[in-house]
């Protein structure tokens, strides 16, 4: 007897698409980080090739999903505000694509799909609060270069800049950082490797592409308070960087470089 | 036979209680406003009367919840990063209380047990990703009086606040809310009533909030947009307003007025 079809579409794998900005890390990082955590297979729409030639304008396609005039897309999606957005083929109702975004929205539903979004009730409720805080910090510190217009130029505004920017460094890092530090350390099962329990969750891998960003924009900073938060610059960033399907992303060349992203190195605004 | 003691537990309203900052709505709101419009039983902690003697200090219990020597509290919760938090008598493993924190994660937990959160997966993402938008506009306009530091005073930063301001009202708000009037419009089953299907969501009674407190902060700016947007300022504001449970609030004195939190109105700010 042959499976019912629901059955049928759940053995084959989901196809996950990713729409995110060309060239750049920024928030679509924080997907791409449990995909190859998780040996997920994703394509990366705006900035995969074509693949022969079935999709030659991978910028397009995120451009019309954010459409001013869409109030519903063809599928029955609502609008989407901003990129990142996630579309998983056949996910939705008779089998049409389900689109979603904002980061943490899709954070959470892949941290189900694929294993690292916690075991029980409390541990999901534990990485999401995690992952939210640790997103809370990457928009602080894009707001580091942008503290007042975010379509202006970062020259534009840079004696806000480096108010701002002073402020997130001697403030708020500390704040942030303790929080973590104090994480890790509660968690004794984890042994420093992770925050929640003693498994890889999508709060691990948001929190180490923090830590890296601002390694890239800070470097004086984190150079400076290293010493501070030991698990958090040591056993933490080690595990997350070294753990298999991580390692492989990172040294190949589907991990863009930091550039005029979220983290931006200005050595005015770091520590002098 | 008597049904064993985790069916016992089900069968007890569980207790909740919200610990967030005294005598301001901020983001504790978004939280009162799900379990108002739900008719749920919570205790708010730092503003409630002691109830009998037996909790003669709320304020204390938030400020030990936030102590930063935290690592594991006394139940084994992690560390909070920052209120509101939502404590939950008897919903940890062991019938210990459940410690959770950041407003998105709390919406996401109360969404789904009092049944504002969405009826099918699809939903359950759409209301999500609704409310972390309307919570992004939330922290933009904190920002508008608060550009440069969080824990200076408005009056050290005002040049840059209006600068900010502007931008805010000028192109950030237009945004937000063109894709809010969009997604009512979209939402053809929801009148204009609904963000998501035709049913009240934790998406509705956040995105309340926030336009209650932007026409707080800056009624002018508002009052001249409000034509652009008439789902949103029109038939979505008033349907919420007047639901049962939100109007029997709004009426009560629990209702905390607008002051100095998240909503603050310098006229200076707002349009001239």
């Amino acid at each position: 007897m042959s499976p019912p079809s629901s059955e049928r579409q759940r053995t084959s794998a989901p196809i996950y698409e990713l729409l995110y900005y060309p060239g750049i890390p920024g928030r679509g990082e924080f997907i791409r980080l449990v995909f190859e955590a998780t040996g997920t297979q994703y394509t990366d729409v705006a900035n995969d090739d074509p693949p022969s030639g079935s999709r030659s304008n991978g910028y397009g396609v995120l451009q019309k999903a954010l459409s001013p005039d869409i109030t519903r897309d063809e599928f029955g999606n609502p609008p989407v505000f901003a990129p990142p957005m996630l579309r998983i083929v056949g996910a939705a109702k008779d089998g049409k694509p389900l689109l979603i975004h904002q980061t943490p929205n899709i954070l959470l539903y892949l941290g189900e799909k694929l294993g690292v979004g916690g075991s029980d009730e409390a541990e999901r409720l534990w990485i999401n609060q995690l992952a939210l805080t640790a997103l809370d910090l990457n928009n602080e510190c894009h707001d580091t270069h942008h503290p007042v217009a975010v379509m202006e130029y970062y020259e534009d505004q840079k004696d806000e800049a480096l108010k701002k920017a002073t402020d997130f460094r001697k403030n708020r890092i500390p704040k942030f950082f303790s929080y973590f530090e104090r994480t890790l350390r509660g968690n004794q099962e984890g042994g420093g490797e992770y925050l929640i329990s003693n498994k890889l969750s999508y709060a691990d891998t948001t929190l180490w592409q923090v830590i890296d960003g601002l390694k890239f924009a800070f470097p004086k900073e984190m150079e400076a308070r290293k010493a501070d938060y030991p698990l958090l610059f040591g056993t933490f960033y080690r595990a997350v960087k070294e753990r298999t399907g991580i390692k492989a992303y990172l040294e190949s060349d589907r991990r863009l470089k930091y550039s005029n992203g979220v983290f931006r190195h200005y050595p005015e605004l770091d520590r002098q």
